[in-house]
């Protein structure tokens, strides 16, 4: 069984409409509710977690009679999960809808199953029209549930030979005005931007995403690591969002908590030793490493120690891409034992999943 | 005045016959005398220091008769400098030579000035007559005239972070087979590759030049530097050249002597002392830096302190080829203080360069 023109139609105005919706800790889904002659009689969408599911809210706004034989459109797998609402699925069954199209399957454990329990209510179930384009829009969302944790980025410029700065602790403009634009594109599509707080006392960073002087739409939330005291005049204090700050060296409790605070794609410019202690701790899904074609030597490292104590401890990267940018190189990676791992353990993610991690960022 | 076709092929003839000459001290000249009808009377090669110039050594090969009148076409413009044989262009002009054609001017400022006197004493001469091949085929002589030191390449094999090794010095393999093959074919056109004892001791290296197991056909000469003894049974001793040991560290001594050898071009593959040693005292003319894709972290520096107290005194490079080789990718780099520079240009050479310019323009 397959999507008519008209269903087709519908699936592209949801897809739209699920945009309206805010990233965060729940994917954005749109919802399309046609008539048995295919007029358009409502559409829903999700507003943010604690909200109607965005099936549930296109039900809201049609009468018992109107829904009855009706169609629904939806670009996500109906839920089968009571969790603060009810089961969609079980919703579209008592309403009398006749037939759902939906994209994407459900990926989670607890809350799929929703199509297999419309079709054993008899509803018509049609899945994975225009899959691709839901795939594409809530790609973070999914990762966020793949790894159980934001998506990391771990980004930092060095010299060829590895160093952040000269013996004297300067490295203004290691790199060029193009490496320098990528940076701040690739910060404009994170939701949150991460250093340590030596970085914060010796650099002052805006932390802001800018083309030039001017700030671009979406700006990530600074979030500022370690023990130390911010000063109260830093320039992360006029950002645009309020800066978290956390006073811990748990990585992996500080992304848990950014997690439940909806950060999907988090972008660690941290300063050496931050960078370092995430590599080491295995918190690196990505790797932006921007070369200029300077030699520096001396002590000041763009990496510290990451934990490699024999050659075959070393972290292999895959390069995704060598990519000059002006006279400078970024090398965009990922880990090499990250290929085909999977969220919590669980086997399940499809290869296309794992791909278009690696290639979110571009 | 050009050349006619008969005397463009034997300067065709000219450039092959030189080759039959030595690399070394001296550059590889070849020559040919015509009759006034454009007969081959005799064709002549150099045949390295000591031994007769080209010219000289096709005109004794004839009879005064023969050569009243004849034309000579020589690779580079013949001498005007009495050094362990009398300069050429008075020889050409005794003889009575009539016409000469060469390819390249003279570079040398107290052999120069040959076509001068030729033609103040009646002989027409054409200049520049394939000049470009005459270039090729003495490019790296040429080279050791402007910087008045053998042609010095700078190589090292590093993590993607600028590490030589893991924290318990295992190194084995951080690049992959495409670039240590890529290696061995810029060995190969190398005439010495220099280590200091410190890699001797530690890796034990053939420093051949090979295509697998299988020497290729031209060895460098293999060269030690530094105060530690190598073992009776080091594999360098091995080498199908007798190895060069220098035990001092003044590297531009150890340069001077290689030059006074004959050899033009060096390949330092010596450690991470050595390299930056090179790097520090500005006798780099090229960079080869293989990176592996690899994060290593910790102590093992790739390159050690190259003399950069402050980031303005960082060693800009320019890259000429961000190379992937397999997974590894090689940057292929000069010095940007370098570009530019010419052997009579001592005002224009930067600070580090000066000294041996100044040396090979005297």
């Amino acid at each position: 069984m397959t999507a008519t023109a008209v269903e087709r139609a519908a699936m592209t105005h949801a897809l739209e409409i699920a945009r309206r919706g805010p990233r965060g800790l729940n994917p954005q889904v749109g919802a399309v509710i046609l008539s048995p002659s295919g007029d358009l009689l409502a559409e829903g969408w999700h507003r943010g977690a604690g909200t109607s599911h965005a099936e549930v809210d296109a039900l809201s706004k049609l009468t018992p009679e109107q829904l009855r034989g009706a169609t629904a459109v939806v670009t996500l797998e109906p839920c089968n999960h009571t969790g603060r609402t009810g089961p969609c699925a079980q919703a579209l069954i008592d309403a009398g809808v006749r037939r759902v199209i939906y994209a994407l399957d459900d990926p989670g454990a607890v809350s799929g199953g929703g199509a297999e329990r419309m079709r054993a209510a008899g509803v018509d179930v049609v899945a994975g029209e225009q899959a691709e384009a839901a795939r594409a829009l809530i790609d973070d969302w999914l990762t966020v549930q793949r790894l159980g944790r934001p998506h990391v980025t771990v980004k930092w410029a060095q010299s060829l030979d590895g160093r952040a700065a000269a013996a004297d602790g300067s490295s203004q403009w290691i790199t060029g005005p193009a490496a320098r634009a990528d940076v701040h594109r690739r910060r404009a599509v994170a939701d949150a931007i991460v250093v340590g707080t030596g970085t914060v006392l010796a650099d002052d960073p805006a932390l802001t995403a800018r083309d030039g002087h001017a700030l671009l739409p979406h700006q990530p939330v600074p979030v500022v690591i370690g023990v130390r005291e911010t000063p109260a005049d830093a320039a992360v204090r006029r950002h645009p969002h309020e800066p978290l700050f956390y006073a811990e060296h748990d990585l992996a409790a500080v992304l848990a908590d950014l997690r439940d605070r909806g950060i999907q794609r988090v972008f660690v410019e941290g300063g050496p030793t931050l960078a370092s202690a995430f590599l080491a701790a295995g918190l690196a899904d990505e790797v932006l490493a921007y070369l200029a074609p300077v030699l520096i030597g001396g002590p000041k490292l763009a990496l510290t120690d990451i934990g490699v104590p024999s050659i075959g401890d070393a972290r292999r990267l895959v390069v995704d891409e060598w990519l000059p940018l002006g006279a400078d190189l970024l090398v965009l990676a990922h880990p090499a034992d990250a290929e085909g791992t999977t969220s919590t353990g669980a086997a399940a993610a499809p290869a296309d999943l794992n791909t278009s991690r690696n290639e979110g960022a571009a």
